[in-house]
């Protein structure tokens, strides 16, 4: 079966194989993880690179590198964007150079329910509470909207590096809105590059597999503009998939969500009516085992608790048919209502820094 | 016959009435000329407009209104761009809030030959020495790649208005370079109106009658913004054709145009080269008189002489037979060669400071 990447699709990606064999993604090296001790990478949820090695070299040398992600500020943050910052974060503590987007001009020009720009900026607000809280700090972090001349300048230096055709075969589109939205998120990638900002440096981003084309159109542009600087690199995750079977995780299907601002009852609510894959009866489910490769509390486990050991053993008392679904689920409530209730009070903390940051 | 209009052609346009009939542009009125003691609009150079009755009555009742023209950065100026400076000028003597766009991104993303930022930079600092020159000061004026957030922001917020289909139809291409000089144009057009600058007002810019659609698309626009603004008005030119027969005036085609960097033997040769529609013969001439209405000699007077009755006088004495091309052709050089000394020595006095506002 083939696959069609499209970067505002909302299709879970399944075909792994045939994606790194038709877009020429490098699988994510076993030596690599090796420096990189951060749950993401020895569990299989970074699964791929572009040029990522320059960024390890810079690593092992203890020399910064460009650390660079970004979010629209479409809507209210769940645990799938949770991922993205948790990875940016780690980067941050290896000593990296940070600049995190929060892409208020792209979520207002490319997402039909925005739509006005303060909407926009509002969601941003909320968005960077969240970011603050989850470790990140002001100066790491800026919003398109309040950029300088400079980054603007940019984007409309790249729009002169993209031909009609080029933007054709790769977005099938020319909506002008998103146009824009891809000369920002294509700045917001090189211009930590240029003279004005860090300079020239190996780069890292993280994205989901179905960007890759944005990642490929970034990377020729970044080969034909005039200045001296690297090819950005990326590593690429699997998307953690949403609570319901075969949908990945969506704000704009909120019940195939936990958002990061969700009350202890909703996440309750959410998890109970989680798809697991458990058998229909407990006698089976003790007989024959549960199926935790495709059990959404497994999954969530695997991309955000910090222990490794407790997540094994719930792998293997699963597939035992030691652990029922109901256990699990309620362990699993637990587990998240005790991060978010922490996670929470920051937030109401960063608020008014957030709020500053958006509107001075 | 019928004309297509194109905003990047070169073409002279010369069927008016088709194209006043199609667009349904106004033909510029009598009562508003009356109030208007300027050259442009007594000569028939300004023949039509939108929404120009708004401003008409700003300027009776002695309240300002916007002033908003631009030039594109792709060389130097010639005598076609005295003529939107010079109109520019006049609305400012006006009382007009004056927002004089030297538009270096726009030149860059949409001209071949520009082929860096710095360059369209460069041409800047020139074309803003010229223009201060000729009567502008450097509150006037703005370079877009050193404007406030605000405005980029407004690019953004102008391209989530434009669909892809409404765009195709006006500009025939979705070539990405342009798309930003558009997106740059409307934003430069409909900017000083947001509350950020001067506020909803009438406000005037003089375009040629090839550039309408950007002038359509602009209003439309500025319908479905969610600020409460007026609909931008326009005049339009006639354009000061070129020194040839048949052929806009244009840096293109050097020999087209008189430069304002011009030196006196280049206006002295391009002048003799000039088409005149004159006789073969002295004799002819003398018998039949000459023929004015397509003389470049006596447009460069029509457009570019203050005094009318000299004008005047000459259209009279060619017709009549009294005036040999020759001599109208000495005069001529004389005139443009007494205008630029001045004038370069201004713009030697004015180079520093147009360096500084390019470069800070």
């Amino acid at each position: 079966m083939t696959q069609k990447l499209n970067p505002w699709g909302s299709e879970e990606v399944t075909d792994y194989e045939h994606i790194f064999k038709e877009f020429g993604l490098e699988a994510f090296p076993e030596k690599f993880k090796e420096k990189l001790s951060h749950r993401l990478f020895g569990r299989e949820i970074i699964v791929a690179h572009r040029d990522f090695g320059k960024v390890i070299d810079r690593i092992s040398l203890k020399k910064p590198f460009i650390n660079m992600t970004g979010i629209a500020t479409s809507g209210k943050l769940h645990f799938g964007h949770k991922v993205d910052i948790d990875l940016f974060v780690f980067f941050k503590s290896l000593g990296a150079k940070n600049y995190f987007a929060v892409c208020d001009i792209d979520a207002y020009v490319s997402r039909q329910k925005i739509t006005t720009i303060a909407e926009a900026k509002e969601i941003a607000v909320n968005n960077l509470a969240h970011a603050l809280s989850l470790g990140l700090e002001e100066k790491d972090c800026y919003l398109q909207s309040r950029k300088e001349q400079r980054y603007y300048e940019f984007t409309f230096e790249i729009s002169k590096k993209i031909t009609e055709k080029t933007y054709q075969a790769v977005y099938g589109h020319t909506d002008i809105g998103k146009i824009q939205a891809v000369l920002l998120q294509i700045a917001d990638i090189i211009h930590p590059q240029l003279k004005e900002y860090a300079g020239k440096m190996p780069s890292v981003t993280g994205i989901g597999l179905e960007q890759d084309p944005h990642a490929k159109i970034t990377r020729d542009i970044a080969k034909r503009l005039p200045y001296d600087i690297e090819i950005p690199g990326f590593v690429y995750f699997k998307h953690q998939s949403g609570l319901s079977k075969g949908r990945k995780m969506s704000s704009s299907e909120p019940e195939t969500a936990i958002f990061l601002d969700d009350k202890p009852e909703e996440v309750k609510s959410k998890i109970s009516r989680a798809f697991t894959g458990g058998r229909d009866t407990v006698e089976e489910q003790r007989k024959k085992g549960g199926n935790p490769d495709i059990c959404k509390i497994y999954e969530l486990y695997k991309f955000h608790h910090h222990d490794s050991k407790f997540v094994s053993r719930v792998y293997h008392e699963c597939k035992a048919g030691k652990l029922m679904c109901g256990d699990d689920k309620k362990d699993c409530v637990a587990f998240l209502n005790g991060f978010l209730k922490e996670h929470q009070e920051k937030v109401k903390e960063n608020m008014p820094k957030a709020r500053k940051m958006v509107f001075g």
